[in-house]
């Protein structure tokens, strides 16, 4: 089994999610949304962003939800800010809220400079002109560790696709600029707002960054969704890292997200949370998260937005392992979407289904799993050939 | 850039995903949908299923489809039928049917007892006992390849998780049989219609089985959605696999489908194939397929159900590379699933939407991708900083 690195997750459903939305869902809504994810265990949540009311309604009053909603201790809130104006708005509800600070100062610039135009009023060669003064500051404040990003790093809707040499030449220049200064640098941060990541580009973009720089141990990748690529490409990503890496996931609940900016609408999305989590559960990576109550989350935010978000687990439920969460073996046919959520409403869900055995169903291995047994005791274990009954030996 | 394997893709819409839909569905539209399949460039297509009427009215009129559909030449069509009846009813309308044998003959069995015995009414003793007269008919007809095989092979909604050792033990059980009358194994099929698949577990089995039996270069996965895995699971399967390998996958378009006996209904669910596909293009791999076309189908298939399916190219829309694809830099807010179609409907999706710049947005790296170039020329070629006038110099 392979070393996986640490992971940290963000929940931006607060912030990706509600931002795309209906501006007139209610607070009250928003409220009791983000109170339930304040249980699951998650351990970073956005509650929305400091913006302009003007062009995101939707987060209007967000001062509101600030103010009304219950942190858990333990957990870190943090909201956007894409300016100095919404920072000090942020300010005034810090506590509960985390100024979100990068934990690294960092040269980053967009690959594309058609889109930081649309979403930041700022052209790339002003992100780049902000280096040597990003520099500047980190001496000034004697800071030993620095980052290097890009943004729209694999490809963008308005100017195609970026070769990973690109990314790499842009990675290398800041990289050589935090050298001059004898400053190291232990994170890169890979974005990706228009959904062109794939597993096999993060794969070789995240391989090429350790290789040429192995002190590198921070890995960030910001992952939208709109081409169903981004939980594979955080799996490729957590195959390339090792035990001393920390990699840095954002998604929201449900999958739900978007911006008016990069062409996509609502069907950008990010990977849903409670999709990726349970995968990570399956790897061994802890997540200190209750899948279950992250799908009671999904759920409420179903209700809220009136459809179906994109998830899956939410909708099958997670495999099912322990004894008590196996599903009935004699359960009659299910079809529907309704009758599948039996996983947490129970077998009312399915009651009348169409049952076509003639005799109940048994079975030997599960009557041994229900013993606290494995169905096959070990790789050498019980299995059929084992028996002197078993007809096929040699 | 790694080696991948040759991929052999199967849509299986018209029967894992109709077998789960509304009985009622239209001829006409089946039909339908099944003809645009056929002008996509797909080469293997199952049409649907001869099975019980009874427990499967959905397939009822299979005849009738297999009847009036428009069989393009080169294409495969194939339907499943579970037994000799079954082959029968297909034999009638071959052609245009190819009466579908596996490649190798194969010892297969599931790794859960209770799924065999739900869904095909035999237990998994029954299904061991049939491999001495697969063996022997192998040796009969004087075949010199095989197969072997597992399904619900790493894990089962009623009998929990199987962990990949149990599966080596069974392949190694299969293969020993062959190899007692020499026949040499050149496949493996893992099956997984209870979704309990993730990219871990089949990096791992793909990865043993080659490492076990190098000469083994044809690997077949059917993989189920349910849990949001099936793309990961294929990207990781074809990551450890070489050019030198056929890798076969399954999925439908949309992403839908399901089946009554897994517990997990229409919330099972497959790999979109749109989505799956457009990940191997841009992976080199080639799949034939025109991708737009794929997406009609998609929206057609929508149309017939009545709601969204789970696949998410159809509504984001491929990543553009193309001149002629990319989007307009001045375009106004997307906000909806619906004017994010744009990339298929033209402006008029997001007509009157906000336009928030007081002045057109421009980019001279966009005028350069107009005028037939790169953003940026080469790796080392026009970044920002090789020009005099770049600010942030050393």
């Amino acid at each position: 089994m392979p070393d996986y690195p640490k992971v940290k997750y963000k929940e931006e459903g607060m912030r990706e999610g509600m931002q795309i939305e209906d501006a007139q869902i209610s607070i009250e809504d928003k409220v009791e949304l983000l109170d339930m994810l304040s249980e699951t265990g998650l351990q970073q949540i956005v509650v929305g962003s400091f913006v302009s009311p003007k062009w995101t309604p939707q987060m209007e009053r967000i001062d509101e939800i600030v103010t009304k909603f219950k942190p858990k201790p333990g957990v870190t809130y943090t909201a956007l800010a894409l300016n100095s104006r919404g920072v000090e708005r942020a300010k005034a509800y810090s506590p509960p809220l985390t100024i979100e600070r990068d934990a690294f100062p960092r040269l980053n610039v967009h690959m594309c400079d058609v889109f930081v135009r649309r979403n930041t009023n700022r052209t790339q060669m002003q992100e780049m002109e902000r280096w040597p003064q990003v520099i500047a500051q980190a001496q000034e404040l004697n800071i030993k560790e620095a980052g290097v990003g890009t943004n729209a790093s694999w490809g963008s809707n308005f100017m195609g696709e970026f070769p990973v040499d690109n990314l790499m030449t842009m990675l290398e220049r800041q990289h050589s600029m935090w050298d001059e200064v004898g400053i190291a640098v232990r994170s890169a941060s890979m974005g990706d707002p228009m959904s062109h990541c794939t597993p096999a580009k993060v794969e070789e973009s995240v391989y090429r960054v350790k290789e040429r720089w192995p002190e590198i141990n921070h890995i960030r990748l910001h992952l939208h969704n709109g081409r169903n690529m981004a939980i594979a490409s955080a799996y490729a990503a957590m195959r390339v890292l090792g035990p001393d890496d920390t990699l840095e996931l954002d998604g929201t609940i449900g999958g739900f997200g978007g911006c008016p900016y990069c062409g996509n609408g609502r069907s950008t999305g990010m990977a849903p949370t409670e999709d990726l989590l349970h995968m990570m559960e399956d790897m061994g990576i802890p997540t200190g998260v209750d899948i279950d109550k992250l799908i009671d989350c999904v759920w409420t935010a179903e209700r809220i937005m009136g459809r179906e978000l994109y998830g899956h687990v939410s909708k099958a439920g997670p495999r099912p392992k322990s004894v008590e969460s196996l599903y009935d073996i004699n359960m009659p046919f299910v079809e529907t979407t309704e009758s599948a959520k039996h996983f947490k409403k129970g077998p009312g869900t399915y009651e009348g289904g169409i049952y076509p055995y003639s005799e109940p169903i048994t079975s030997p291995y599960r009557d041994r799993v229900n013993a606290g047994g494995n169905a096959y005791d070990d790789a050498n274990g019980d299995f059929p050939w084992k028996q002197d009954w078993f007809p096929a030996k040699g």
